[in-house]
């Protein structure tokens, strides 16, 4: 016999869970359209290059397989590295793009609780645009959470450039300032505490970068990290989050952000602003994204862009915390022939499906009233010479 | 630098194709839930077992990979057997769900036209119902590949029944029934021709088996068929189809129908009728299916079902071929702000977009008007203290 077990972090959408799925994703997709961003679709499987070329991403993360010709595969690892491809073979200008698709994640601890095939719904939003394309997307972001019916979610932003500056500040080589900014990422202070220790570096260089981790909060907390540094870098990274604050202050909003200096990259190729969705009901975060300037330069294009992407799974787990799951919808009627001709039958049908009620079918004629009563099936129509509704609830109604 | 270029076989959907995918896909996917059918939604990677036990299919048409424990994956190969294994492990009775999904094949001559992911929409009716369950599937595929809005199709018929009993009444070993099935499901007549010669068997039987790669047209085909057998089990296979057709013409459905006998096995796991959708303006089948009754017996729950796939990618081609293919909608509305509080801009933008309209934001205000002509917007929107409309066409609206 087969196997009837699926492989670790994979999972079947049984009818309640994908119509909840295909609801959040619908309800975000529709946001995204609503700001002119088109759907576009890339292949689950690339050369494994495209993820790992300029150590973006780590070959042991990948689900790889070989080709025919022997070359090295990888499954969908992340969608914004296919967009840019796809932009720089295909495309010119300011694009918006959106997409709902499944990637992967070869992760090798079978007791992770984490999945490895993941579905997220993101925007890309490529070419030249600054200031005024974080806010649209930043405002999109919001929209989209919202969308979905989630409840008391935050968006926190960072920057790039302030622990950059902070590291140019205090001298730092690119490799100590790497391993800095992983430990900061870990949230390790022992491992910060460690480093410093061993660098030689004076006691207010290990103060601005400590306090890192303690610069979240509202808007105040860009004044505070004003104080911690002097260089060009951090200053601008300040300036631009400020400008963005007040800016999203003035549409209303400023509630679903806040700052959080000490998320220092969420992804290896974000070249500015970060940002990063999170609701109590959940412990991980649900939307990730940022300005990644860099990533088309792989191809000899350097363009401009900005993404975000929604984890639908645990959009879905913190939806389900807060109490909104729902049960697919039944039919709307269910119908039996006990005598009747098919064309009577098929032209009844065909006209109540085309004003959006869903008929089905059901093969036996005795019990259909009790078939829709077991079913939660609110209206029931026997074709016996004609149809004729019979009576199941106080909810049904004509024909 | 990264390859540009793709696996062969693999594409991507630009955001023109991906309108037309998606617009077909909603359209086909409205229909099956309108008939009471529950989207569900399987993962990317399965136990190669899922796909190959029961000489199912073969190993090489897969992509494989290895798991953390040595055990051997492969890509989602075919949903039917998902949805059967998902059945078997979560659900009773009788199910109506239909997904849309992508599949691989594992295709190792790069010269080939075929895809290697090839994107579904299906519907898979499990549980006990017979000739009816068969009635409410055949008019699904019709009424389905009508939504897509595919002219000129034809759904071919054919029973597995027919051919197995044919060989039955000849006395065939199952080796030789299954050998000169393959040689006749691919038309392969000189095959058959050597067959035979080295078989033994009468020149009658000899024209039974041939005549059948000729039978195909309209019910006429039936009493032909009738004639040239006279076991259980082939009679009973076309007192099927004529109860089908003839339903089918009552419905008013019977145009879209014919008979194919010749069609033996379109797939190793079916065990009663077979369908296949065909339209002139393509030369391989947009829609395949038919009955598996054997298909959960694997798990220990044998359950009758039948179904049906549509390759959007073979659709949208045929579609492209009738001149349906559509670009995707630009944005309805492009604002660009000069002088206008934060709040003002969001709110009129809300509102419209609240009303379904597309509002897209142009980063720059003096070739407003310009860039919507250039981009085909037929409507911009200036923030000048207020939001005041400009002209472009005479498609422009009030806001």
């Amino acid at each position: 016999m087969s196997k009837v077990q699926l492989p670790f972090g994979m999972q079947d959408y049984l009818p309640d869970d994908c119509y909840n799925k295909t609801k959040a994703e619908n309800a975000i997709c529709g946001v995204y359209s609503s700001y002119g961003y088109k759907k576009v679709s890339t292949p689950a499987l690339e050369y494994a290059d495209l993820f790992t070329s300029g150590s973006m991403m780590s070959e042991k993360r990948l689900f790889k397989l070989t080709d025919t010709d022997g070359s090295l595969l990888a499954m969908r690892a992340d969608v914004t590295m296919q967009i840019c491809r796809m932009y720089v073979t295909s495309m010119t200008g300011i694009q918006r793009m959106y997409y709902a698709l499944d990637s992967y994640e070869y992760l090798d601890d079978s007791n992770s609780a984490r999945d490895r095939e993941f579905a997220q719904t993101g925007v890309e939003l490529l070419g030249d645009t600054g200031a005024e394309g974080e806010l649209e997307v930043l405002a999109m972001a919001a929209d989209a959470l919202s969308a979905s019916g989630l409840k008391n979610f935050t968006v926190e932003l960072g920057h790039v450039g302030y622990f950059d500056g902070l590291a140019e500040d205090l001298g730092l080589s690119a490799e100590n300032a790497a391993r800095l900014k992983r430990l900061i990422n870990k949230k390790d202070m022992l491992g910060v505490e460690l480093f410093f220790r061993n660098s030689g570096l004076s006691d207010d260089s290990r103060e601005s970068i400590l306090s890192l981790t303690s610069l979240f909060g509202g808007k105040e907390i860009l004044d505070k990290a004003e104080k911690l540094c002097a260089g060009e870098k951090s200053t601008a990274a300040i300036e631009r989050l400020r400008y963005l604050l007040c800016k999203l202050d003035s549409m209303g909003l400023g509630k679903y952000f806040s700052i959080d200096l000490g998320m220092v990259s969420a992804n290896n190729y974000y070249t500015g602003i970060v940002m990063k969705g999170l609701c109590e009901d959940i412990g991980v975060s649900i939307l990730d994204g940022g300005r990644y300037d860099q990533l088309c330069s792989r191809w000899g294009r350097p363009t401009r862009a900005i993404g975000f992407a929604i984890g639908t799974r645990r959009l879905l787990a913190a939806l389900r915390n807060q109490g909104t799951r729902e049960k697919a919808p039944k039919a709307d009627i269910a119908y039996a022939v006990t005598n009747c001709d098919e064309k009577t039958v098929r032209d009844t049908i065909v006209k109540l499906r085309k004003k959006n009620i869903v008929v089905q079918v059901f093969g036996g004629e005795d019990a259909l009233v009790d078939y829709c009563k077991s079913k939660g099936i609110s209206r029931a129509l026997l074709f016996d010479g004609a149809p004729i509704e019979l009576t199941i609830s106080e909810k049904g109604g004509k024909i």
